[in-house]
């Protein structure tokens, strides 16, 4: 057993939302004082994270000046060199401020999405300014409370090229940047535009450099869903597209609870970092989530110690799984393949059609097979439980 | 007011399965006994539907001898005759058959998946000969109740190689026939893979023939994620891929309830009609629904006639909403654009991203104007019941 | 038609928090400036409202000065003399202050514990001393994250010990004041004890005072755990407990999300309509819910506006249901009894038992019987829809 | 480490439709012949179980001779006596008939409701003929889909007044037998009356004999509402109403999955042992779900043994987190108490209430304390994951 320290190649990130997540919820105020970026990026440090992703807003107040920008700026540089934490992502706030009210992107106020624009413009800038390689875009004010009052397909047009335009502007600037398109279907919108993961790489594949856009998954905002989130991560990294990656977990059907990874479905969170260890995913693991209202700062660490060693023990257990003898023997015959169906697979031709036509089949003896995945599955629930 | 009698125009259609539903569910047996194929016809020509769909075994049960079969066809032909009703759409069953308890193209047998494939060229045949136009995908057994079992990675690649033979299989016959996915996120499987209409219009991107593959959305499968379902057919619509829509109603977060169209939700049924109704939708408006379990086969009447009325109804709402002069005062309004924003949208130029960087704004002032959406919602309420 | 304008005997009310709501969310700041207690008051008589209820602190600050105290209530005071508002209800808030981070009546520190206690009673002085005969208890942070922190049994003990104590110290006031506990399945907390109104019902029955304690059932709470709203509304009412009322509207499986009554289902608000006044239902009907975040002030009074009237609409329409002779045919048709069956029901005895044992029926015959069911909900729908 | 061997004090129970499930659902038939019932009570024999249960209908078919019936009856008591299995509970099917396709007890039609009550008094009889001590209840069909055909209130009178008949039918036999009610939110009707245990908690309050009357809560159940599972068989243990239990697993808001127990939740299923063990629960543990579709009958039996070993490992882990040091001290700080608030809990009294009042809190200083939890529930997750 290895005493799951996280090393450098884990690529373990946080935003600065996350460890400065001051508590606030719907229904409270602040339980925590506000730290500045820099003191965050000692924290990060203190607990063994690889890197830290910002809001421009994270990093600069939105009306600040820019002498205090400047001051901001070299401070947080400062702790970044101190603790050798990098900024692998950055993003930019297009929800917070009263002007997003009715979305950024997809507002029906051109002012707003100009606006948009030109702050994400400022934002780009920003990251790239630290080192960014990844872009992350949610747009979590571009949706609707009822669809009285935007048209969807209208909506759909102004995120199009509102996209285009951005990728062009790091072409233009010859930024080695891409983007992450992050899904969530609703919150703080009554229903948000592309909701899924799913519906995200269906737009992305209407982009004009499609080439330069990934997503960015979210466990939190697919379990809101209560959809198969390793099944969505799956289809993404099957496509090329895992650009980034949002750890976190919560349960089904509920408002965005941005629990610790891991702390509602194990099981889940298992299967998700063996479809990442497995397919050798190489981005950050960027735990988008924050302690509990009932913690101090000790407690924030303890969440983020907790976020990464979770992650650990279940890349421990995936390699278990991978080298459990028995597992493998029902994983080989549940896959057997006997050859004799292997020419009517691959590319299409009318002879492989007509001879498949052609074939019979033993309806009845197939389907009377046990597949043994109940005991499969209960070997998987005994690695995880830790008793094989 | 209209009379709200369906019209040819309306392209008003049944499945099968959806009339002909015996009223069998996981705890009871059936209520209703089985009609022919004919008879049926026979009940959609005297309720005033357009057309009829079928799976290969509603019209012809899966081990049929083919004498047997060319009666029936025979019996369904004359019906349609008499009737005047058309074939519009076909599809095949592949998940009633035991033979499918772990899927059909991404079974993890190799047998499975080669007879999946021929059965499905045979259904395709079967479809051609009395006219579908579209031919519907839904896979719903392509899924699992445990990532232990199926590699999801895997599962995409065997899906993706099963679509582009068919693809490939409908070119070389040189049938005039379109396919339309239809994604479900769970049930019968504990996950279905592509679980959304998203999820889907992304894998149909990857396909070898995307222009020929499209989505047939369904309300109750995306209501079974909770999602906005006019968002997602948008989605679909605005990239050119609706193909087919399925019309019923059920609430979120549910079994699968196929309940009749409107039944759970007006509002977002009306939302539906007038995207199809504003944007010209002119394929099958397809009810894939089924009466109560407590009705006869006149309340099965009842069930179909319901699902049709209230479309017109929604109808002749979208049309009043479109003509209410408060309504599109306020819509006007909502969308105002005074044109100092135009420099900055449309294709990206190095001078426009610069002229917009410079441009200021007054973000408070813009933040602070009512966007009366509270206003237009109510009026629209008050459009649904009738009270202006 | 009536012109649907509010009138005393429909008992609407709105709290200082739902029109007074500044529209923050987790993601955005306010949207609209804070108005006082006293222009809130006046805002509600110019759209109309019966009466305004409160939370201690919505109208005192937790902060405040005694003579700050003295002056709010004087000037909110006057308000109400001025508009003829009345308070129906006052609260307490045991979940926005840092101190309650773990809960109020069943945090684990006992200083908390005895904390709330204390500020429950104070704020059932306020509620009194303007009026309030009913008190509701919103336990919004009575629960947990993880079950790791809090013993759920213990839980129920405090929750019980507390109410135990107020219910006395109700009576021992002399007070005429009856409480109403409302239910929420989770958020803010990861779930929350006593999760719905059914909960809440059976905790009521192992208090000391179970006559004195009622619910307070809200839609939006109901509905985040996908519940029929009307069936749980029914079960308060006919056990006598439905003292007080939250109206207010969401989609199924979502965070909360407060809209303008009748905002999502028509169809469920129909029916709970109709249900209140049916049983002639005669407490407050409370507005729980609050103007979407893109709304200044005038929107907000739009919503209030829209609430009232979508209820008086549906009551229209629940009279013009109850009145409709072909729907009334039918229900007559379907509750249809020959008296046959008479003898064995009402109270039990060894005779009737006897006899009904020896009853023979004939189950296909009884099964047949087709309960149009379509039928009498498509007319049920075509009244909401103004069609008839 | 324990070998996971059930022992009958575990008193691991199985319905007979549980093993017995033959894999039909909505979209597809059979995979499993069906077996005898004196074979499942073997079947259960060779996994180790300890008790059977059985709707009437599981062993005497609706339609069978009386003289079939005692043949069945002599097999089942056969297989019983060899095998040593006992039959702890009994309950009535009273939804696959289509007579009951509008419900039981609730049924519009008095001719269905008076069916409804003969055939449970003749269940009773046969469930006590083998020594059933819980009688269990399970109304399916007890609902609607569309609140336009029955009325809610109505229907909570009908259901009153069977149970009262029938709990008076069981005191009139003399009978040693408890009732035990089980809700669920809905499936197979739209809703399902006293949809949650909480609600049946409430409805229990309200009968003639509620001592003789508690519940049988279902985890797959109250997920389906996307409710803690623990928190709702929390407060009916806590009123002594916990008369029995099924267990198995399931998605939140999804159809009914009824899987293999511990299959989706470890963490919640952890708690739920823990809950039941740490307060001495000594009635059936019984598993009420099914083997996936894709099993044959050896994967019946690792399904069965899963659900036993899985329930016998979460055991063993509850007593470990009881016995590790370092979460124990957490707990002592948790609940901390320094006895200064001693005199405001239990009973009220004037003086406490004045006392309590005049006590002075310092607000700030109390909600500083960090409680630890992140900490305390990593701790919990990785005694579940074996690494502690």
């Amino acid at each position: 057993m290895s005493d799951y320290t996280p090393q450098p190649e884990n690529k373990f990130t946080f935003g600065l939302w996350t460890v400065g997540n001051i508590g606030r919820d719907p229904f409270g105020g602040p339980v925590r004082e506000q730290k500045t970026p820099a003191d965050l990026v000692r924290l990060l440090g203190e607990v063994g994270a690889y890197g830290v992703n910002f809001h421009d807003n994270d990093l600069i107040p939105i009306d600040v000046m820019p002498s205090e920008a400047e001051a901001i700026k070299k401070d947080f540089r400062e702790a970044l060199d101190e603790t050798g934490i990098v900024v692998p992502m950055a993003t930019t706030n297009l929800f917070s401020d009263p002007i997003f009210k009715d979305g950024a992107f997809t507002s029906n106020d051109p002012k707003v999405r100009a606006y948009a624009l030109q702050k994400t413009m400022n934002a780009i800038d920003l990251g790239v300014e630290f080192g960014a390689k990844i872009y992350v875009f949610w747009g979590g004010r571009e949706g609707t409370e009822t669809d009285s009052t935007k048209n969807p397909v209208e909506a759909i047009k102004r995120n199009r090229e509102a996209m285009n335009f951005l990728c062009d502007y790091v072409r233009d600037q010859k930024y080695d940047l891409k983007f992450a398109l992050e899904a969530k279907p609703n919150e703080p919108r009554g229903d948000i535009y592309n909701s899924t993961t799913g519906h995200m790489l269906a737009f992305i594949a209407t982009l004009d450099h499609p080439e330069m856009v990934g997503v960015n998954p979210e466990v939190a905002h697919e379990h809101m869903a209560g959809l198969n989130f390793v099944h969505g991560v799956a289809q993404a990294l099957e496509a090329g597209k895992l650009f980034h990656i949002d750890l976190n977990d919560q349960a089904f059907g509920r408002y965005d609870q941005d629990f610790r990874f891991g702390a509602v479905n194990l099981k889940s969170a298992f299967f998700l970092v063996k479809l990442l260890e497995d397919n050798k995913y190489d981005s950050s693991r960027h735990f988008d989530a924050h302690a509990y209202r009932t913690e101090d700062y000790e407690g924030v660490k303890d969440f983020a110690r907790g976020c990464m060693r979770t992650y650990l023990i279940l890349k421990e257990k995936a390699a278990q799984w991978n080298a459990d003898k028995e597992i493998q023997a029902l994983v080989a015959e549940i896959n057997a393949d006997d050859g004799s169906m292997g020419g009517y697979f691959g590319k299409y031709s009318s002879e492989k059609a007509k001879a498949l036509k052609a074939q019979p089949f033993d309806r009845s003896a197939i389907a009377a097979r046990g597949l043994q995945y109940e005991r499969l599955d209960q070997l998987t629930v005994e690695v995880l439980l830790g008793v094989r």
